[in-house]
């Protein structure tokens, strides 16, 4: 097997550009890549500030060190969400990236800043952890990029994360999800940017890429994700990649250039006025925002000044 | 297993309806989904002449039976395509369950009406059989309609072939498909109505529907169809549902109640002026039609006056 650059022995091969790369030419694989797309959506100018959502897995920790090699100014957030030992073994991979590297990593713990978790916020919502992880998770990226002055927060979401929701939306026609289903979502309503870089690279790729340049990533899944429906929809495109190379891929930029203009005016909840929310402060469209709703019930009536901001 | 409707010994359980049958009620259950599906999409008025097209299979005699069962003036046409055993057989099915009901049964035979086969015609064209079949069956369709003052032209096509052909079209994102994939189209430019009244009826569905009323069919697949990208489409949504099932019959529903509206302005072609070929008769945008330009080709420089118009 022959690196398609150089010739020399090749470590990986990518079916879907039919080429085979070895380790210095599958970095710059990788890095083209994600130029490729933070180009074509005009995700990061040069010189912004970049929020990086980590969670100490190898989508995260490859895009921060993608980041950095691209020349970005990129700095870590890393959500404590108290998920057990996953939790612990998470951030551990997430300090230790920035610690080795000399980057700055923030941190916020549910736990210890807002007096909650992940399995304790499930439980007393009667539904999947997903959820509610996945509601405090944008509510403190958007939070830190806001008050760190920000102009961005970039998500691992790969090219297999993005394929998976599209099949999703597309399984049931949720032509609003459609509608803001792009790699990169406008500033506005006092809301930061949000760019997905990895969208060209697959999770394959971005475990190889971990394992050539030598960071250390948390293996484990999320034990509290199983059974989540995405993880089916994974299986299903995976199947559909294995009988015909490159359909995954085709699939999602098929949707960016051709299938996404059709939903736009789909989006719907532009219209709506937002204010600040009456606990945080941050932008909603009802009196206190969703993430406030959750800790209020989460935590019972525990007075509001508990948390972060005191 | 009960019969859901009178607690009988059932004969078939449909998973996604989360119902089980006996023969009577089965039927019963067929003939309403059929029903249901003519009337949400306004196929077919009472009075209206139906050209059903038979192949001999499970899906189009169980069509025009139903059709009959429903109080439809329904008669059909059967196609000899040339695909040697195959069309045989198949011809024999279609033409035993014509006579043994007193049905008025149309035929057309490619190779004696018009000078080729199919086979002839993948192997003249280079390009899959599928494409030549196809081809020629919507011409001779609509030709045979228009000919027998036919209002409507029905095809046996299901729910797992509309859900697969849908899956291929989203997973390109072929929006000028997608604009077009409804159960009917309507008549227009000298064509005939189509419509697909199998649409809420799963292949398991209509073969099940054969076999406990009686019905003999061609069971064999089409031997030139091997490969076919639209069986391993149906082969990865039968995974889906075998995981959760009804996600097919939700993703094509959901696709006619609220995907399909947002690529109406996409099916283009329609300002198109259309003449008649000059060949043949038929409408057309080019001086000779796909038909006779197919044919021409397949049957070299043999005189126009060869075939069924004679």
């Amino acid at each position: 097997m022959k690196c398609r650059v150089c010739r020399g022995e090749a470590v990986i091969d990518v079916r879907r550009h039919n080429a085979n790369f070895c380790v210095e030419h599958f970095v710059e694989q990788c890095e083209r890549q994600v130029a490729k797309a933070i180009d074509a959506f005009s995700m990061l100018a040069p010189g912004e500030r970049v929020l990086v959502a980590v969670s100490g897995g190898k989508d995260s920790l490859a895009l921060w060190d993608l980041l950095i090699r691209l020349g970005h100014r990129a700095e870590g957030l890393y959500l404590g969400l108290g998920i057990g030992e996953y939790s612990d073994v998470s951030g551990d991979y997430a300090r230790r990236f920035a610690t080795e590297r000399g980057l700055v990593l923030h941190e916020v713990d549910l736990r210890r800043d807002y007096g909650y978790d992940v399995p304790t916020a499930a439980a007393a919502t009667r539904r999947v952890p997903c959820s509610a992880c996945g509601l405090s998770k944008r509510h403190l990226f958007d939070e830190v990029a806001r008050q760190g002055d920000f102009d961005v927060v970039a998500t691992g979401h790969n090219l297999d994360d993005e394929a998976a929701v599209l099949f999703g939306n597309v399984l049931r026609w949720q032509t609003e999800y459609l509608a803001r289903q792009l790699p990169v979502l406008p500033a506005g309503n006092g809301f930061p940017r949000k760019v997905k870089p990895l969208v060209r690279l697959s999770e394959r790729e971005t475990a190889a890429y971990c394992v050539v340049t030598g960071i250390d990533y948390q293996v484990d899944e999320c034990p509290m994700a199983e059974g989540n429906r995405h993880l089916g929809y994974k299986d299903v495109l995976n199947d559909l990649e294995a009988r015909s190379p490159g359909s995954k891929a085709a699939f999602l930029a098929s949707f960016f250039s051709r299938g996404h203009e059709f939903f736009r005016d789909a989006a719907g909840g532009e219209q709506e006025t937002l204010h600040r929310c009456a606990e945080c402060g941050s932008p909603t469209t009802g009196e206190v925002c969703a993430f406030c709703a959750l800790r209020a019930r989460v935590v019972g009536d525990t007075p509001v000044t508990i948390g972060r901001k005191d």
